[in-house]
């Protein structure tokens, strides 16, 4: 048992130090390797393959929406850069500038693209010119480069891969539409794929994106109670189109300003999924976004006609269209099972000469560890019913966590003891005014994180920090 | 007529100016625009989409043989770009170097990755231990950058999309084996999905890759007769794992040095088929990868029933799994006939008051501008045939093209009368010598794209420049 131990001991339990046990969780769960590069990361092949289901996933639903997909370059000319006022203020502190080209200096230096609006306008005004070239309902997978100071895998690196949406609208209803419909799809992404529910707003003005007129958020809780946006959508009315002179003739010969969207979710989705659904054995993972979904494992695999039943068995999975893998090495079972949890692995499927003799095999639940013996024939349909369960109940689970972390606030002396006391969400009123915003940040380094679309609830009359009359109802919370 | 005049009068013929009916091609096939950053293009919808059908397909090829994917920092150190001593060499005068994360300079100059060897070295270093953690068979799909000086759409440009499969084996044998393998998964993709003859073969001393042993190739001739470089794979031997210090410990025990490979194909593949399928009336793609194989083109679509009927027919493409679209813009059928060839959609189908009495509509192959009256219950089966049987066709058409421009020269006389009168490949026999080579760069501006794998036929016995013993069979040619 000593390996065995030694590989579930490595990580560091989950209420004795949050942060730790997530790192050990990237890690050990093979997802992430640090690089030589400070603040870039390397995603190994099991953290790579969550991000093409994902983005698989996500595509399909694009797509069905009218979306096309396009490449533009990765870098961008300061001047370029420079045209809109909010959104150079806000990604100039924290670009990597390109000064040379081979072994000449650039008469105009480029950043690396840390987010591509300035480049989708450019492009815009150029194919825009009548009302029959919109709507543009573009996007692109790349990755983007923002020199932060502090990074973590996943929630914050200093390149990383996300999908960036850029549309170009007629009108601002459309626009607004288009904002909001690409919010919904994320929304519904996170809870039917990533198992992972989410709270849909709307940013405060403090907290919008540089250079939009309203920004929409997804937040979803972390087992430690704190906050993490996890996909935002934004309208910006025909600000960036007055910019960059992105004008169009409409039926009635007039010149019009475009109005225009962006939105985007990046890899950070994935230390979502690892820090809402994992525990102290390691990573747990939706079999729908599950590199492999069942890990077969051989018991006394040298015993005459195990290893075959094993192969005979994985053949079947496969053929069921599950994406399945044997481990045939020749560490101890036990040591086998302590791997697959940690690597999320959702089911696994035990086979040795006693379940040989009673023609069944024995699979264990990830999420739960429950055993089903179940035969042979019956394999192929019970594993996937199997899986269903435990998306299902992974999402349940995880709501349940979610909405027993929500507390309600009704005066800053409730807010206080709350938040000091509890991790979650605080729902609470607020005036609109920012004083007050900037007040509980000061306080708690606690923001609001949105004002929700579904939940219009007046819990109370007042503001929960200033006690004058309250406009919204806010979702507070200490974010990542 | 007149606006149908307009689009195909737009194109320069390929006999009269080949370079600019190839830009106007891409250009009036919507694949591609030009954006502000010099060298750098936008990959339009078309255009992306096709970049997609072609990773799609090459992925799961890739993954049939055990690849993995990862994704690794688009930065490298300039300490570690300098680890490899040809390898540097080969690359460092047309690096971006990027000086500055932010506000402050950076302590050490990075660059953005002009292909990932070097970092690929790097992780490996510290992955591999022992002869069990070997092969690692790793590809990452990305762009990357090249300060070129001149650059053309597709062929050439400052930033382009590509793959880059980078392995790491225990034994010399095994690395031979990967890199020849890899090389035969992209000729066999150009020969069945591009519909593009290539030879195979092996590049020169003087025309491999920087840091390395050897380099595979497979070479396609365009429609103009010169030579397109279409996919490249290395053995790098230990060379890479001597100057990185990777070692692992093999079954006795032993320290050893791994054996390593890389392999990529580029965007560039879009303008090889471009150059090798298109005509005078545009874009001509192979149905495996046009992102849209069949376009429904209704005729006096104000007439009553003609859109609903060409809306049917549309469903009935779709349900037999074909990729196809419906024009219902209020352009004339000329003008949408003479879109749907510039954009090399290789089927279309039209429907008219008269084909719907007749209770049939009529199919248009793109390539040979054949047609076929199908009655309406037949159509998802004719129109699954015909596109099956324009794949095979224009990879027919082609390599008659292509054998047709294969000149055999015995000395260097006739090697000047070929090469000055025809366009194509001139097979040659070769003494081995770099002098050689140079003569004829400098002669003729051509070069040994290949020796060839299945071609062994040797058609002299002395050097086609120099009339020493010859060694090797070559093709030479003029490339882009």
């Amino acid at each position: 048992m000593s390996k065995e131990k030694k590989l579930v001991e490595a990580i560091t339990s989950m209420e004795e130090d949050f942060a730790q046990w997530y790192t050990d969780v990237v890690k050990k769960a093979e997802l992430i390797d640090y690089s030589s590069i400070k603040g870039c990361m390397i995603l190994k092949p099991d953290g790579y393959a969550i991000w093409e289901n994902i983005q698989k996933e996500l595509d399909r639903r694009f797509k069905e929406t009218g979306v096309e997909n396009v490449y533009l370059p990765m870098f961008i000319p300061e001047s370029l850069l420079n045209k809109e006022k909010e959104h150079v203020e806000g990604f100039a502190p924290e670009v990597a500038w390109v000064t040379h080209g081979g072994l000449n200096p650039l008469q105009e230096r480029l950043c690396v693209r840390p987010t591509s609006e300035t480049l989708f306008c450019d492009f815009y005004k150029n194919v825009i010119q009548s009302y029959r070239d919109l709507p543009k309902n573009y996007n692109q997978w790349c990755s983007v480069v923002r020199w932060e100071k502090e990074t973590r895998p996943f929630l914050r690196s200093r390149e990383f891969l996300w999908q960036e949406g850029h549309t170009a609208h007629a009108t601002a209803e459309e626009a607004e539409e288009r904002t909001v419909q690409m919010l919904n799809v994320y929304a519904d992404f996170c809870e039917e794929v990533l198992a992972m529910p989410v709270i849909r707003g709307k940013k405060t003005e403090k907290e919008k994106f540089a250079g939009a007129e309203a920004t929409y958020t997804i937040e979803a809780l972390m087992h430690d109670g704190k906050a993490l946006q996890s996909g935002t959508s934004h309208n910006f009315g025909d600000g960036f189109a007055k910019a960059f002179g992105i004008q169009y003739t409409d039926k009635d010969n007039r010149l019009q300003y475009a109005h225009q969207t962006s939105w985007g979710v990046t890899t950070r989705l994935i230390g979502a999924v690892i820090m809402v659904h994992g525990d102290d054995f390691g990573l747990a993972l939706p079999p729908e976004i599950a590199p492999t979904q069942v890990m077969v494992i051989p018991i006394q695999q040298r015993k005459e006609g195990v290893l075959e039943m094993a192969r005979k068995l994985k053949e079947t999975l496969s053929k069921a269209g599950i994406r399945v893998k044997i481990d045939e090495t020749d560490k101890s079972p036990g040591y086998k099972f302590s791997e697959q949890e940690m690597r999320g692995i959702p089911l696994r499927v035990e086979i040795g000469p006693k379940d040989m003799e009673a023609g069944q095999c024995i699979l264990t639940r990830r999420d739960t560890r429950e055993k089903t013996a179940v035969p042979f024939d019956q394999l192929g349909e019970t594993a996937k019913e199997l899986l269903a369960s435990i998306q299902k109940s992974m999402f349940e689970r995880a709501k349940s966590h979610r909405d027993a972390h929500i507390y309600d606030a009704h005066n800053y002396e409730e807010f206080t003891e709350t938040i000091q006391q509890k991790a979650g969400f605080i729902r609470g009123m607020w005036c609109g005014n920012q004083d007050c915003e900037d007040k509980i940040k000061e306080d708690f380094a606690a923001t609001a994180r949105c004002m929700p679309f579904h939940d219009q609830e007046e819990i109370s009359q007042v503001c929960v920090c200033c006690g004058k009359p309250a406009k919204k109802l806010v979702y507070w919370g200490k974010a990542y």
